[in-house]
Formats: C-alpha cells, structure tokens, sequence
C-alpha cells in the first residue's frame, strides 16, 4: 500500500460538491437534544449518521436506544493484526436562542464567503462528517482500509451526555481500540492546524432560591423580608473575589500547576489580545490575576453565571417583591479537580451562606471531568504528521477550554488515549448564534483524517 | 339636613347587589397600562368610571385625553359656601403575570368566602368605586351633597402618573378643593379601619448590563472576560450592607426619624411577627438592624431586585456565557429624601462601582416623593369619625410603605391636604396573583365615604 495518498486526495476533491450536499442534509435536521419537542428530530438525525456509516462501508452498523437518544455504532474490522482507531463524535446540536439573532435560519445551512453557516456545522455535525467521508474514500479508492474502523456518535454531547458512560461500560469489548480519534474543537486560530491535548472539566447547577409564598407588593412587604433575587445575587457575587478568584472553600486544592515548559509554549502562540478583544466587543479582558489569557482559558477553573430570572422582566416597571429568584451557574473544572467533590463542596457552601429568611434548592444539572495528556504519546505524533500533511502546515499543541466528559471516560475505564484533532475555528460561534465553519479547514479535515488512519497504521504496527 | 345618615346608609344596603354587578363589570376590563396592547382596555375603563361619574349624577364630567392613557374628570358643585371635597384615584392595574398562579381568571371577578377575586378589586378599581356609590347615595337620598365634590381619576398610577402632574398643574382651577380623599391603601388590620399619614417614595430604574457582542461557549471563553450576569450580581449585592443599611453614598442624609411618639404608636398596634411570616410564608423575617418591622415598612427606605433576566433560563443547561444581562431595581423613600436626587446618586455610584469590561446602561423608569402629614389635621379628624360609623370602630393611625406620587404633588402644588382612607387588607395580594378585596370592608367603605362628605361638610364649615 502506497504512503502516499494522492489518488485518495484526488478522489475527496472529485467528490467535495456532493460531500457538502449530504452535509447540507444532516444539518437541515434540528437534532436539539435538550428541548424534549426535538425528540423526533434527533432520531432522525441518529438514522442519518447511521446511513453515513454505510455509505462509508461498515460492515455493522447499529443505532442503539438508550433512555435517552440514541447511540449509533459502526465498525469495519479489516484483520486482527492492525490497530483499531474508534471516532468517537456527537450528533445532537445546542439550542438555538436567541433565534432573532441568526442572519440565516439555524437549521437552513447557507455558504457565505467561505463559510457554512448553521448549527451544528462546527459543533459537532461538521467535524464527525470529515471522519466519514476520509473512510469513505479510502475504500472508494482502495478497497479496504489500513486500520480497523470503529464509531461511536452520540446524541447527547450538549446534555452531559448522560447515558454514554453507561453504554460505554456495558460495551467494552465492542469499544476495544487502540486510540481515539475525536474532531469536536477548535483549531488555535485560522491557518493554523492544532491538536487539542487538554480539556477543562464542568460542573453545572440550577439554582433555586425562593422567599415569600407568592409575588408581593414591593412597598407594601419591601424593608421586611428577604427579596430572593437579592439574595441570589449575594450568593452569587460572593462566589468571586477582587482577584477573580473562585472563593469556594477547597476549590483550588486539586488544581495542578502549568510546567514551565507549557508556559513557555502557551506564551509562544501568537495571541493578540487586540484582535481577541475586538472580536468579542469587549473594550478589556477580564480574569483571574496572575495568569495570562491563555492559561486562564485552558489551565484555570472558571465560575460563571449561564442564566438568570427572577420577577418581572417585561417592558415597563413593576413594584414587584419576587417569590423566587433562580440561576443556572457552572464551574470549569481544570486537571486534577474532581467534579464529585466540586458539587459536594459548592452544594454545602452554598448553603452554608444562604440565610434562613429564603429557602435555597441547588440541582445538579450535568457535569464532566477535565483531561489532559502526554505531549509525547505516539498517538498525538501521528495526528501531527497526518495534519502537517492535510493542511501543510506543522500543528501546534494546544488545550481547550470547554468540556468534552467522554476523553475522561475513555483513559480511565477503556485506558484507551484520545487525539482530538479539532478543525473548528475560535471564532465559529459553537453554542451561539450564526454558529459556522470554514469549508476549507472541512476539506483540510477530510485529508487529515485520511491521513491519520496510514500514519496510525504505521506508527501502532 | 339630618346629621344622621341612616336613610342613606339604607339606601347602600337595598341597592348592594346592583353595585356589586356594577362593580364586576368594570373589574373585567382588563385595563393594564402598561401593557401597549391594551391601550383600547384602559380607554375603555375611562369611559366606564365616565358613566359611574353621571350616575352620580355629577354635573360635568369630562375624559381629558394625554399623551398616555386619559384623565377622568367630574363634579357637582352645589355652592360656593360649601367645602370642596376632591376624589383621586386611578383605573388602570398591574400586569397579571404570572396568570398561571390564580385560581380564577383575573378579569373574570369571582366571590369566594366574602372576598371579590380580580386584578383592580382592591387597587384601586373596587375602592374609588366607593366614592362613586357614596355620592349617588346622598343625591338618589337628599337631592343634594353636603359638599361640592370633585373627581379625579387617572389611568397611570401603575406606571409612574406620567401625565398627572402636567394635567394637574395646568388644571389648577378646575382642580381647587379643600381636601384630597384618597382610598388606595389598606387598613392596618381585618377589623381595624386604618388612616394613613405617611407614604414612601419610590425611585425605579432597569440596569442593563452589556458583556461581549453575542452570547459566547463558557468553556471556549470563560475565565478570560467579564461576565455580565455575575457582574449585575456583583452590583446588586454591593447595594446593601450585612446589616440590611442601603450603602448607596448619601442615602441616609435626607432620611427624618421617627418621633417617640410615633415609635410608641407604632409598637402599639397589634403587629404579630408569626401571623405575619406565616401569611407571608416565609421562616424569618429580614431587614434594617435596628428597627422593628412595623419602622421599616413605614418609615425607613429600601432597595429591591424587582427582576432578572440574563442569558439561559429554559429547561436543562446551557454552557452560555451570556452577552448581557439585565435587572429592574427600585428603592422606596421616605421623608424627606428626594427621588431626583437619589436617582442621581444611584447613577454616579453604579457607574463608578462598574469595571470597564462591560458596559452599563441605567434607565430611570419613574419616581414618587415620599410623603407624611400631621396627625392633628382637621381633615383627618373628619375622617377617623367617619370611619368610625362606617365601620362601627375608632380607626387607627399608620402610615404604608407603598408610593402615591399624587400625594406630595398635591402637598406641593395645589396646597391641598390628603386624606388616605384605605379599605384595602394588607393580604389583598395587590399587585400579585389572587387580588382580593374584603366584601364587608367595600360596604363599609362606601357608608364611611359617604359620613366623610357630612363630617367634612360640618368641620369645615
């Protein structure tokens, strides 16, 4: 079998028109996982993936019902000697609000000046298809491929997914592989291809906090017992210091510390702070002291606050005295912070801070442990030469600062090593509106992965 | 004329049914004035207290149009030897949100146990009614009032009085009286009719916070810039001190205490902390250091979070970090601070406390002067006789914590002194779900409306 995969290239570049139209198809599907009306939807988009998986020559493929959406699973075992490389990719997307804001219709996907626009395009629907199509033609092209293939798309990702530990446990021998191969990030910046070697963890709660039985007049009862949307904001604010510092007793213990030689690199990317303010229309950066942007993103746990809403929020005025007053929060967790004793700590602080006068209910809403890995693992060095030569340009070695749970699940039940090489752009706007991807970093991706799969091959014989 | 009203109040008594189907039929206009889309309602609720002011037999009674909602107008004048006697009230109510929390339809005005379930029937709708039936009383019964009585009512209240200073500065004449009587408050107690001498002042603004362009991925972006939602709560909290004090520079220092005579009286009436919690469903009551609950509703200012609303607030989770974020605040005054200058203060300290990395837009929505009066006014010597027979029970003093802007401004403008007389229940649930009012206090209310006109007629004489 030839090293080199020019006819494979040629074959993806033959092939690149209707590789979109399909694309353009599974986009279409509004595959919302959280809002119980998209059931349906995301079925559909469970038996799309699955036609891929065919159209890609699996000899199984099987959609899975869980309590939850389902799990599709496709395999081509091509002999017993040569590695397994599982995909492991989610084809549930986030909702869309607010919808106003969207230029196109997020479930219409529209190509405007190189980029396709739509939910899911980035986050993950586009990066799962390029994993796909590079199996595709490497069958097209040669008949087989120089790896046994393994997929597992969930349908969950953007709710914790919270049945995947469980099908991943009760299926280990299926699951059996010698990586993981995952495309669910973001590159370090435009032209620069990046693989991701660590991952922020996540816990997320909704806060309750209720006062009086019912809605009161604010002149009327107001000076005489607590306003729960005033208490939600102590407790909130008090969950930061002036340093930016989380102030959740113990919550820096397991933190562990950047080495120099990560510092070094970090600081060595070329981060424009200018270019990144403008971009997010911000006039200053905002973080915990003592470390610089990058480090705070990908190496700092992190306290937000992701909703809020208490009384009355219409137009107008309303003398209103709230009966409750709730918020959703979540913490980014870094390596070695543990999600279960996070939760543990902030449900008993927090109430530990909650006067009597209201009556506090925290619930835990999903979360995930953070990961990172080995600079000099076999399996990264692969997906650095396959990206070299998909993009043709060395990769740079970069963390992420969101959650992917599963990476955590993979090293520590399968022991199996993740590679995330990611082919999304920080500006593509993954959980937000007018959400896009660069059509060609998914055509750069498809090469990659076609690539990944020889240089793997090689490297694990 | 007899100084005995009996055959009046007899009167009161055969035509009760009548009135209350009256009554129920203005209650079903849902005139909510803040609210664009029932601008027709509130119009039509004008012309129905228009039709209620001729069956009065008032000989001129006039819709004044503003720039908002309109102003209703009517008198009988019946000599110029006689006092003048002026009704202010208002027609329009509160929103009804959230609807899902009545038992019965708010516009659909229902009895249960004694009490007249609607939005409007204690705030105001069901006790300016009183005013109207009083004097249809007197001239179906005499022919004649004892007074000349003027009317006043306006469709605004619950959004600031917008026009009403304008309408009453340029309608000074048409205006002249020599007392105000207003029922917009309630009693201190079931059983206990109440007078009440002192309003406080409100001051209500909507923050907007703003963070980055759009709403971004909490994972990709968080730990790097501010978050708006945490930042409202940041300068939320910082508004009040652990000790319940407004820390707002300068707030305190137009603030009169208290006399002993009125701490006394205060401490006098028969306030029961457990009833009051246990209405109020709440464990513990909340509030200023140093001041019994009665001082704080009555006679100390306060801030409240009326409402919140920021990033995600649906079903399940969402890693947003949000792009703004938005709360509606309001602060009751009391003698002799001002709201103009404490909007001012609020202002300056909001932006002087905000960190340069969101931006903040304060909006002030409306304001009232707080208001108190003496309590040896001839006017409300009258009034605590009427109630007396009305009510068959010497009423008390007390003052309220909610606003009635009008108040001062018919201190200040006209020179004409306010006579509150209330027939509301401290849970009649204004401005929340299940608004009430007390079917014998209504009754009650029209007898002593109408021993008022008598009372006022022979003091003032």
């Amino acid at each position: 079998m030839a090293a080199d995969l020019n006819e494979i290239v040629r074959y993806i570049e033959k092939n690149s028109d209707r590789y979109l139209q399909e694309l353009f198809e599974f986009l279409r599907i509004p595959s919302i996982s959280t809002d119980p009306e998209r059931k349906q939807d995301v079925r559909k988009a469970a038996e799309f993936v699955a036609d891929q998986l065919r159209k890609a020559s699996m000899q199984r493929v099987e959609v899975f019902p869980t309590d939850g959406h389902p799990i599709v699973y496709g395999e081509r075992v091509e002999s017993k000697n040569k590695p397994t490389v599982l995909i492991y990719g989610h084809y549930d997307v986030q909702p869309v609000d607010p919808v106003n804001l969207w230029e196109t219709g997020p479930f219409e996907p529209t190509i405007r000046n190189g980029e396709l626009y739509a939910r899911g395009a980035a986050d993950d629907k586009g990066q799962i298809f390029i994993h796909f199509k590079s199996a595709e033609a490497f069958v097209e092209t040669r008949q087989a491929l120089p790896v046994n293939l393994k997929y597992l798309i969930e349908g969950e990702e953007e709710v914790g997914s919270s049945h995947l530990d469980e099908f991943i446990e009760k299926n280990r021998d299926l699951l059996k592989a010698d990586v993981v191969v995952i495309s669910d990030t973001a590159m370090f910046a435009r032209g620069i291809p990046s693989i991701c070697y660590g991952l922020r963890g996540l816990v997320y709660f909704q806060i309750d906090v209720r006062g009086p039985r019912q809605d009161l007049h604010s002149g009327t009862f107001g000076g005489t017992i607590a306003n729960p949307a005033f208490v939600l904001a102590q407790l909130l604010a008090a969950m930061k210091d002036e340093k930016g510092r989380v102030t959740l007793p113990g919550f820096y213990d397991d933190v562990r510390n950047l080495t120099e030689r990560e510092r070094r690199e970090f600081a060595a990317l070329p981060f424009a702070e200018p270019a990144y303010k403008k971009e997010l229309g911000v006039a200053e950066l905002s973080g915990e002291e003592g470390f610089s942007p990058l480090e705070r993103l990908w190496a700092r746990p992190t306290f937000e606050v992701n909703g809020l809403l208490s009384g009355f929020t219409g137009e107008g005025a309303k003398t209103v005295l709230p009966a409750t007053a709730m918020a959703k929060v979540s913490m980014r967790l870094v390596p070695d912070q543990q999600p279960e004793k996070i939760e543990r700590l902030f449900e008993a602080h927090l109430q530990s801070i909650t006067p009597q006068s209201v009556q506090l209910k925290v619930t835990r809403m999903h979360g995930g442990k953070p990961w990172v890995a080995s600079l000099d693992h076999p399996a990264l060095l692969a997906a650095a030469n396959a990206l070299e030569k998909g993009f043709g340009r060395r990769p740079v070695f970069q963390r992420e600062g969101g959650s992917i749970p599963v990476v955590a699940t993979f090293a520590e039940r399968l022991k199996i090593p993740s590679v995330l090489m990611g082919i999304g752009l920080p500006d593509e706007n993954a959980h937000a509106p007018n959400e896009k991807l660069d059509l060609g970093n998914f055509f750069g991706g498809i090469r990659s992965a076609a690539y990944f799969l020889e240089e793997f091959s090689r490297r694990a014989a």
